[in-house]
């Protein structure tokens, strides 16, 4: 019997944390190559990033880059929910295209719920849309362990819901 | 037969937009005041307002005014979501506790509707906390048509879901 799955080549992957400069274009490269954000969310996705770096220690926000061949090939956002005990949402998560299917998405998304348990973080919440083209980004999240929380019908338009999903961690 | 509730005097409200650097002094002193918001959220609110005076036209946030005597007697603050073709969220309302049982609270609700039915919004999110507390701020929404849209266990803390109400408007 053959084996119809490629192999992928898994490529070393270094996991960095804090936001620099020189990274604000890399976000935007991603955001935009991966044909999974709006124009108003690639917008979003840098102006945080900015605003995280003109605020530093100040900022709410905190980073997660995945770094292969010495380039960023992916990145996460995240952050403590303001007036909670131990919540944090997980804004951004992204991988470019020429990187994905290598694990680098669950391998961003693992250090990031570690980062967050190292904050006594005890729940993760993710954001996302309904729509058709989110539906792989859907089945990441529940190959993470996520799971549907809550489904408000048409908050992004009249045929996209928002979707939240959560992950509680053990700490 | 005698009656049991007691008339409240109505105490003619003036209702104003547009956020002045002096209503930032109120609004620290209302959410203060009611008892219904925690030091962050107070925090919040006020860090809120300062931004929008600082941002001017680009701010996404919108203020709404009671005045009774002069005086600032409640207020909102809502915006449309970034993102979303046309959901606003209710990000606070809140009345003076020696204004409370006036109407004001309604009122301040309805001419905010009426100010995102204006801007062509189509559904307003407003959230709030499941404890006890808050029993009175569900009651309020629902009094208002708002109905619960999605509920998020131990959001807040462990016995402390969030709630997320809703209410769609007619355009």
């Amino acid at each position: 019997m053959s084996n119809e799955f490629a192999t992928h080549t898994i490529r070393p992957v270094r996991i960095r944390d804090c936001l620099q400069a020189s990274d604000i274009a890399a976000i935007a490269r991603i955001v935009s190559a991966t044909g999974f954000f709006s124009a108003a969310e690639q917008r979003i996705a840098v102006e945080i990033a900015e605003e995280h770096l003109a605020k530093g220690a100040e900022s709410t926000y905190r980073f997660l880059f995945a770094e292969a061949e010495q380039k960023i090939a992916g990145y996460s956002c995240y952050g403590h929910i303001d007036g909670t005990q131990s919540s944090f949402d997980l804004y951004w998560i992204a991988v470019a295209p020429e990187h994905q299917g290598n694990g680098i998405g669950h391998s961003l998304i693992a250090h990031t719920e570690s980062r967050i348990r190292d904050l006594s973080g005890n729940g993760i919440y993710v954001e996302t849309a309904s729509r058709e083209l989110y539906r792989p980004t859907h089945a990441f999240y529940e190959s993470c362990g996520y799971q549907l929380a809550a489904r408000l019908p048409a908050f992004y338009a009249p045929d996209d819901d928002k979707l939240i999903f959560f992950k509680a961690l053990q700490v």
